[in-house]
């Protein structure tokens, strides 16, 4: 490999400005769920990259806009890096030890909502651009950015637009959003993701709100009618009882259980981090917990709600009930095939009052471990990190992985900064910021490399 | 009965200072489930009655404090005014048309939170004794109020204080904080309410929220527990499935169910105000609807909490869930055998992780039908409204009836303005003028004659 000691001199005297610019991008609010800020971010996004001369077009969609740019470089090689300028909703607020939108360095941590998911992860890979163009004053291959705005309400409208600008988006290869280290500090290469059908399913069993002292007897309760409509979708074994949700499940194969027996025990890592006991289904840990944590498809109730919420007792029946859903789906399942079939479970099952609003979802897609990309990546890793690069066949999140995969075609590798203690969708998500430094070291190796 | 002329010119003519009381009395604030201006509302009270000449004390409790009055008559006889001065909270507010604290008389009906229930009904009393002493200068019986400030969260510590203010509280008949009119203007005599256990049940699965894709899999989730939990409660029929839970149940009397039989068929009124095709059950109508009205014990979810409630969609599983649960006793169910129950059956069913908190309680209470004071009531009713007031054995409504029946000893009746479209606990909440005018027009009358 190369000399990079120019280059990663640059990053080391420029740290301070590139923060600043991430600092100004996380305190822009971005969030897709409650649609506050989108627009203003997108244009922030569509500066940073005019900034490193990137041609950069705000792209509409149905929904956020998309922030596409292109800069040429030597070799004819196309880089395709896909980022997302939303985020989570930052509640609950009370919880963060500083405000989420005005970020904050503590004890080499910078803490603040989408500072790690994903706003750091942009920010890094133009750092690492920045030192190239320093040096060398052009790219040593093609560059173009794809950074959508509803990454985190299950990108509902980037399928739709990879399909309509497949000529625009081509490539050769294509960097992920995200990517990380494992708890041991060990560079993690994330080959999957599972796929994600996001549901809110709501009851509306009266006209109005009802004095419990009248309605109990009575008249249909909404959140009695959510509770046992939910209570139909799963057993307290986490059985998900919708039928044929499991028939197009493929079981990991031979080389994904070998990969996964590879990578470090998690057991006791996550029971701390969680503050948990125990596991569901009985799960002892090993590659049993590897293996479930992933491979199999879920159902999680991610919100619920009805009637009166606030403190003490008020003694009404409320007239309306929701729940957010998320099923997280592994090759082949397909999300709207498994809308069909929650829909037919819950007629079957005289559950016909609650309305399904489906909010988005993508299938499962991987890349196959022995691509030459996933090597130049864990290669060129080797110089950054004390241990090698690890493959992990597939993990539990999800992402718009598929249209990239097999739309376009392209190998999707991992690269970043994420770590256990992340944060991410919680209060207080943060990123260390050696990690930062780490990430955008690799970022330009493999830029450079992936160039020749 | 004697000539009441004089005392209802006084109340038609200075109906538009006691409204403009009333107002005051509703734009203060005074939410229990909250813990907002319940001191100041007491306050408030106190100089309400004082300005009536009685000898008012706002009296601590372990919770809100209690407002007892009194002031002597010509006879002998007390009569004792149970009323309270809290409110449900006003949420939603969004669907109020005027502003909850600010009453507004629109169309012959005051609005604002409270106005209902309780609010109007001790000025109405109040006004009623105004006519008297300003015609009279003296009352003709004793006469004490006990003004409460926990009603709207279950009178936590009412019974408590009535143990401990026996004889300052002793009277020979009570008169309740409610009454009303049917969907026929018919005046209706509540003689019995059922009893009431209400409880938080929450759970906290992890010592913080993760992401879906990470917690799903292998992570016990606080929303999905809590579903499990609540569906163990009651099933699909409606039935209780808490062991023991319907041992002490007493089914109607004959006499219940005559009483019950004459009343008027609520079935179209209900489908019409409540907007449902069809009561739950199975329930057609007739007798069989108004017994399973009153006369059986309910499980309601009053509120759901967990997780994210925003718009759109969030990947979060929630660490915690609680929802507030309560229980409509009939006799002779306890509150506290419930709530034994209650633990027990989650235990038996792996719920021990499902915590419960008591917010309040009280077993069923019933007046005798033949008690000569309903007979005055009755008796005293007819020269007001155009109909004779029926008698009703039992609502399905709660209160803190037991201990003036059970502790006092005292027969207990209902009459007020309350009308089937106040929307009590509701956004909305109105009464109707007319009706204020009728009540006081008839309290007025039953003090007299009472005194007699």
């Amino acid at each position: 490999m190369s000399d990079y000691r120019k280059l990663d001199a640059y990053l080391q005297d420029n740290l301070e400005q590139n923060l600043e610019e991430l600092k100004k991008y996380v305190s822009q609010p971005s969030i897709s769920a409650q649609n506050i800020g989108l627009k203003e971010c997108a244009a922030l996004v569509k500066v940073m990259l005019e900034k490193r001369g990137f041609k950069a077009e705000i792209m509409a969609t149905d929904g956020a806009p998309v922030v596409f740019a292109e800069r040429k470089g030597k070799s004819d090689k196309t880089l395709l890096i896909y980022n997302h300028y939303d985020v989570q909703p930052p509640e609950p607020l009370e919880l963060w030890e500083s405000p989420p939108f005005e970020p904050e360095i503590r004890n080499g941590k910078m803490y603040g909502r989408g500072v790690s998911d994903d706003k750091s992860h942009l920010t890094a890979r133009l750092y690492a651009i920045d030192a190239i163009l320093a040096n060398e004053g052009d790219l040593p291959c093609n560059i173009k950015f794809i950074i959508e705005g509803e990454e985190e309400t299950a990108s509902v409208h980037l399928h739709d637009f990879i399909s309509k600008n497949l000529d625009r988006l081509k490539a050769d290869a294509c960097i992920w959003e995200f990517g990380g280290v494992d708890h041991r500090d060990v560079p993690m290469q994330y080959l999957g993701l599972r796929g994600i059908c996001y549901v809110e399913l709501s009851v509306e069993s009266l006209g109005t709100d009802v004095h419990s002292g009248l309605g109990g007897s009575i008249l249909p309760n909404a959140a009695w009618r959510l509770t046992w409509a939910l209570n139909s979708l799963k057993g307290v074994d986490e059985r998900i009882l919708i039928p044929g949700f499991y028939d197009d499940v493929i079981p990991p194969s031979d080389r994904d259980r070998e990969l996964m027996g590879n990578l470090p025990d998690l057991e006791n890592e996550y029971k701390t981090r969680f503050g948990v006991k125990n596991f569901i289904k009985g799960i002892k840990g090993g590659l049993e917990l590897k293996i479930e944590e992933v491979f199999t498809p879920t159902c999680t109730i991610c919100g619920l709600t009805s009637g009166y919420q606030g403190p003490g007792s008020k003694t009404v029946q409320p007239a309306f009930a929701s729940a957010k859903v998320d099923f997280r789906l592994v090759p082949n399942q397909k999300p709207q095939d498994i809308l069909k079939k929650l829909r037919a479970h819950l007629d079957t099952e005289g559950f016909g009052d609650v309305k399904i609003d489906f909010l988005g979802g993508e299938p499962a897609a991987r890349t196959d471990p022995g691509d030459p990309f996933i090597k130049l990546i864990v290669d060129t890793a080797t110089e950054i990190y004390e241990s090698p690069m690890e493959l992990v066949p597939m993990i539990g999140g999800s992402g718009p992985n598929y249209p990239f995969v097999h739309d376009l075609g392209l190998p999707v590798a991992t690269m970043g900064h994420g770590h256990p203690d992340t944060k991410a969708h919680a209060p207080n998500e943060n990123i260390r910021l050696d990690l930062y430094m780490k990430h955008a070291r690799h970022m330009m190796r493999l830029i450079k490399e992936f160039g020749k």
